[in-house]
Formats: structure tokens, sequence, C-alpha cells
């Protein structure tokens, strides 16, 4: 089980330094940047975590595995897209999707090691820092990404991303409330985020908002 | 006393969610986005201040009531303008003017429990450290809502806003250390905050700064 | 040897005051917050550094003598340049060229310093940890300094930055490794990270990117 827990978080790494990685080279980031952006992705949510739960050093330092990962992966999309005739291909819908569910797998997986963070250092009565521990530790490296690139984090503009992880930390926690098995716990929430994400995706939900155009905002 | 504070940081509270939510929703963020950046403008500072204290998890994990009330406060700011027709008196300058006394009044009590937070870890004798976090308590939660919208934060450009905060910290250190009695202490110093601020914004006071339309810069 | 570092570092708060104090200047900030920009620019690295370590509360409040050469140095740009007539000398080539120099030294001194906090909490067995923490201390406040104005950080774009700051804290930590001197493992990795930023900055180096005009990107 626990190497299957580490596969997943893996695949979600890397996803996540796909994600900065290429918004890095996007706003045209240096190689040293683009490293910097996708490894601040990839671990800058469970750092949040780490600093509010007061685990000191976070965890990124005590197992390098998930840096190492963001750093190689972020490596191997600056050199696609600096010698950039093999990057087309990348380009290409397929591509967009295969990311979105890598991306969706690490957010799952992401978020049910953030809520057991929190559990495992004696929070399990807080269902409230649980649950925001969790999304935090999903959400939070995508938007110090955006900030770090001078956007609006998305997260908090579009489609259902962290209501998705939201959603997931929550079935996750109840289950293990009502005393479910753990396993069972850890797939069930785990697959409300990623079917969340794979439905807003594919029917492209988003939440209310108020559009662009209306100017009496 | 307790029920009083507890009253005036409830109504500071309410006051940064709206402040918070109002440039949300400038901003096109959706309703989570909206929820997020209320609750962030309002209990900001105080994680801010707890994370430097060490102080984890923050008080905002173990006291609840204060992310409650941005929550609904940020919730209801979404509606009225999501149903726009309603919020047109909104914009009126007595909603402006209402908000502003709140916010005041918020500023106010967040630096006076700024302060008690330091104190109240042990550090009464480093008067630079307490007069730095209860100023960070009162400001740090706009500065956030102004970075995760991608503007420059406003205290450090418009207005006397932290320098009043800070005078208001003063007064109350000051006060305590010459062994003042406690509440009054208290009162002075959030009336200097109130005060100063009521001043600035009727008055338009600014601080010293380079005109915009000085190119030589 | 002691006051030596201690001169050193504050000839390097001073040069990152002024770096954050003129950026601030430029995008318009007040007095206020001139110096809060001077100040986190000084600081703001070995913040992030000390909380990431669990340093609480941070060295900064402890050693007030860094924040109090950063106010006066923010301070003194934002006179100079508000009284403007005085200021035009300063945009000279050699002004520029000065604060280069000083901004070198104090890289290279904040990044021993860094990897010294690091490695005397006792994580000298953990080199990723070393020297992450030591180039973060120095560049950590340069980022901060460009989040506040709403720039992307210029250490994620331009020239040899942060790659001399992490190969100065590598060739000392290696030093230090291999059982060389500790004054001589200081000596060389401060040399190496100043040599290598006077080598970028007379020679232009930067590392690769992506051309602004690769619109395929």
């Amino acid at each position: 089980m626990e190497a299957v827990i580490l596969a997943i978080e893996l695949i979600g790494t890397f996803a996540f330094a796909v994600s900065g990685a290429t918004a890095a080279v996007k706003a045209r980031l240096d190689i040293f940047g683009t490293i910097v952006l996708g490894a601040t992705t990839a671990v800058g949510g469970g750092v949040m975590r780490d600093v509010l739960l007061g685990i000191t050093p976070p965890v990124m330092f005590i197992k390098p595995i998930y840096v190492l990962i963001a750093f190689i992966t972020s490596l191997a999309v600056f050199l696609l897209e600096y010698f950039h005739a093999a990057t087309r291909p990348m380009r290409s819908v397929l591509y967009i999707r295969v990311i979105n569910y890598f991306d969706a797998v690490g957010l799952s997986v992401f978020i049910i090691s953030g809520c057991n963070s929190a559990i495992s250092v004696g929070y399990f009565d807080n269902a409230f820092l649980v649950l925001f521990l969790g999304t935090l530790t999903g959400i939070g490296g995508g938007m110090l990404r955006d900030i770090l690139i001078c956007k609006i984090p998305n997260v908090l503009r579009k489609k259902v991303y962290a209501i998705a992880a939201l959603a997931g930390a929550a079935v996750y926690y109840i289950m293990l409330y009502i005393g479910s098995d753990e396993i069972a716990s850890m797939i069930c929430g785990m697959a409300v985020v990623f079917l969340l994400r794979m439905f807003a995706f594919h029917f492209e939900w988003d939440l209310p908002r108020i559009p662009e155009d209306d100017k009496s905002v």
C-alpha cells in the first residue's frame, strides 16, 4: 500500500512540476526560474501545510525525492521547449488531456496525504483544520506558481478545482470519522477528487462569477 | 470585557471580509475565490503573526469563529453582487463610509490583539517585536489580499494606514510599559488608530511619495 | 572574525535595502512603503529561512540592528529621491556599479550565514537543506521585493544570480565537509559568489531562456 501511495505521489509531483514548468516557460523564465517554479508548484502546498502545523523543517527537506522528481521534470520541460521543434507535438490536445489526468491524480493524492499529515500530528478532532490543510496541500503549490509569475491564482477563478479538492477531503474525513476502513476511505476520497475534476474538465464546469463585461461592478 | 473585545473583533473580521470579498468580485474571482479572499483578508494577518511567533497551528484553526464569520460575510457580498440589481445602493457614499468605519474599528482591535499575542508568549521586553507583530496583525491580511489579486499592496501606497496602526500599537505598548491600567491602555491605543484613520479618510491625508508623472525617477 | 562578518553583513543589509528602496520609489510607494520594501528586501530571506527551520521568532527580532540599518538606508533613499535634484548623480553608471558591488558582497555573506544557520540547528548531514536554505537566505528578500511590487522575481529571469548563490553555498559546504578550515571555507564560498556575480554583471551573462518574440510557446 505504501508503495502504491508513493508511486501515485510521484506521478502527482511529476504532473504538478509539468504545470509549473510550462507556466514558467510561457512567462519567459530562464532555466533556473523554470526549475524553481516547477518545484514550487510540486512541493509548495506541502511546505505551507508543514509550516502551519509546526513541522520544521518541512517534509520536502527530509524526503528530497519529491524535489528531485520535480527538478528533473522541470528541466526536461525546459529543454523540450528550448529546442522547440520537438515540442510542437506536446501542444496537442492529447498532451493537454494526459497532463490533466496526471494533475487530477496528483491533486487527489496530495489532498489525502495533506489530511493525513494533520491527523498524524494529533488534530483528528479538528475537522476544520484537517480539511483546510488537506485542501491547501493540494492547491497551495499552484497558487504560489501563479503569484510568482504575477497572475491571479487560477484556482480562485477557474473551473471546479478547489471545490473538488475540498469535497474529496470531506469524504475521506467523514469516512474515517464514522470508522470506515482506512484504505477504503482513501480510495473514495481520491475518487471524488478525480471524478469531479474530470467532469469539470470535460463539461467545462465553472463556479458562478460576475462576467468580465459587467462594468457596473 | 472579554465579550466586548470578542464583539469588536467580530466586527473587524466582518469589515475586513467585506473589503476582501469586494476586491475579489472586482477582480472577477468566482464564488470560491471570493470566499478565500474574504477569509484571507480577515485572518491572514493573524496567521502570519502566529507563524512568526511559532504558535502552530495558528489561532484561526483553534477558534474557527473568525473564519466562519468571514466565510458568511464573503458569501453574502458575492451573492449581493451576483444578483446585482440589489447591490447598486451598496455603492453609495454611505455604504463606503460605513465600511470604512468598520474597517477602522477592526484595524484598531486587531492591532491590540496582535500586540497581546506577542506579549502573552513572553516578549514584553522586546518592544520592536511587539509593535511589529501588532502592526502586521492589522495590515497583513490586506497585504495578502492585494498580492493575491496582483495589485501592489494598498498599505504601501495609500493614505495613513500603517502609520495609524503603528502609532496605536506604540501608545498601547508605552502605556503598558509605564504601568497603566490594561483596559485604559487598550482604549487609548484603539482610539489612536481609529481617530488617525478617520482623520486620514476625511481629510485625504497621504504620506509623501513621488508623483506618478515625475518621469525622472 | 565575528566583527568582520558583522561588518560585511551590515554592508549587505545596506545594499539590499538600497535595492528594495530604489524599486519602491520606482513603483511610487509612499515613504512608509519604501521603508517596508527596503527592510523586506534586506531581511526577508533570513525570515523565510528561520520560519522553515522553526527558529521563532526569527533572528531579525532578536538582533534588530539589521532592520535598523535597512530602515535608515531606505529612508535616506526615499528622501534623496523625493528632493530629486540631489539624486540625479545617483543614477550615474558609477552609482549603479557601486551598488552592484555592495549587493554582491551582501549576497556572498548572507549565503554563508544562511548555511551556518541551518548547520547550527543540527542539519549538517542534510546537504540539500543546507544549500537550499543558504541560497534562500541570499535570494529570498529580493523575491519578496519583486512580488510586493507585482513583478516577476528578477532572480527567476535575469543574469546568473541564483546560480552564483548556489555555487558559493556548495563550495562552502563541500569544503566544510572534507574538513577544511572554517574561515578558509567561508572565504572561498564568498569569493565564488562574488566573482560569479561580477563576471555575470560585466559580461552580461544570462542563463538560457526562450526569447520574448518566440510566439510559438
